[in-house]
């Protein structure tokens, strides 16, 4: 098999990358990295990602790393598989680069903070949640919503009026999220709502958590 | 003139956008945006950038902010102008896109703590130097230069062989720093330093600083 995927179910940046995958209708070979034991920071997997973070990723001889950087890969190269996940008109991909400039820079720092305070460090045992951290992210990340609850009145998707890797970037971190407190910011802004309740609901998205959950 | 953009010259994003519109020798029309009267928080900025900060930026119709999907719009749309600052090689376009990503996930949230605490904040009379958080997030930006160190004997620049938006991602960031104690790690390892100096030295840069230093 070409394309291998090394990471662990857990991390959201490995998610989107599955995940993007399913919904091209690529098939992959997922490699388990033992973090536990501290693989992802020896040879070889150094080799893969300098960063000693999850995911890397192969097709053939390319090596790729950065969960957003392969998620454009695989959408531009495979872009007749699967569902189109970009734009073809340059002025809408470019609004769309917008939201996905957002999603990296705004939402994911706030969320992936969340994500790690209220899900990953209790599951783990890496001690207790930190609640002025949780407090200070939900604070901020509210004004992220506030911001595309206006958003989502222009268009159905974040990024334009179709599902594109915008909204497949988000879905790692509101998945966790929705099983947490935090889950009343998303659920106290009607289109947010929406909207989240759509994309989680996405084929590929479940198929991607059953596969990496067996 | 059909190319604005609005935001100010202490602004790293705003000479982010100005910069590559220079590399792309296109002419704009730079509108000062009076952030000491909070002009940002307010309508009409509000509708060009909803999340009150500078730039925004207009092309005829069309409106975008973030700095860093702006320059995309840019070397995409105007690919025939000025130099090219994207890699046409799908797989090069790939490894390329991983350092954009590295550029906007791990370099920026460090240099821009550094660039706020060390240049920003002690210029506009903002409080004092946080000792703490220097220390801290040159410790994390040691780390991430290290690999930069590694990368840049791969490749003359960070992106690949050529100057890339990549380089240009940084350039703001490091252009301050290099009046602070912070530019000792950048010195201190030879290909970064080289790097560095090559990428500061580009006339596009310099002519923007000059542009808006009037």
């Amino acid at each position: 098999m070409a394309i291998k995927v090394h990471g662990i179910p857990l991390s959201t940046a490995t998610m989107r990358v599955v995940s993007c995958l399913i919904e091209k209708d690529l098939d992959f070979e997922f490699v388990f990295v033992d973090m536990a034991n501290e693989e992802h920071k020896k040879h070889p997997f150094l080799s893969l990602n300098p960063f000693a973070q999850v995911p890397a990723f192969e097709d053939g001889d390319l090596k790729l790393f950065e969960s957003r950087a392969i998620t454009q890969y695989i959408a531009h190269t495979y872009a007749s598989n699967g569902i189109q996940l970009i734009l073809q008109d340059p002025k809408k991909m470019a609004i769309m680069s917008i939201w996905m400039e957002v999603e990296g820079q705004k939402f994911e720092p706030l969320a992936s903070k969340l994500t790690w305070e209220l899900v990953i460090k209790p599951m783990i045992g890496m001690g207790s949640t930190n609640d002025d951290i949780v407090k200070e992210s939900e604070e901020q990340l509210s004004k992220v919503l506030d911001i595309y609850e206006t958003r989502l009145t222009e268009s159905k998707y974040l990024g334009g009026d179709s599902f594109t890797l915008v909204d497949l970037h988000h879905i790692p971190n509101i998945y966790h999220l929705m099983n947490t407190k935090a889950k009343a910011l998303f659920d106290s802004r009607p289109r947010v709502s929406a909207w989240c309740a759509d994309i989680l609901a996405r084929p590929a998205w479940m198929k991607g958590l059953e596969k990496l959950q067996k």
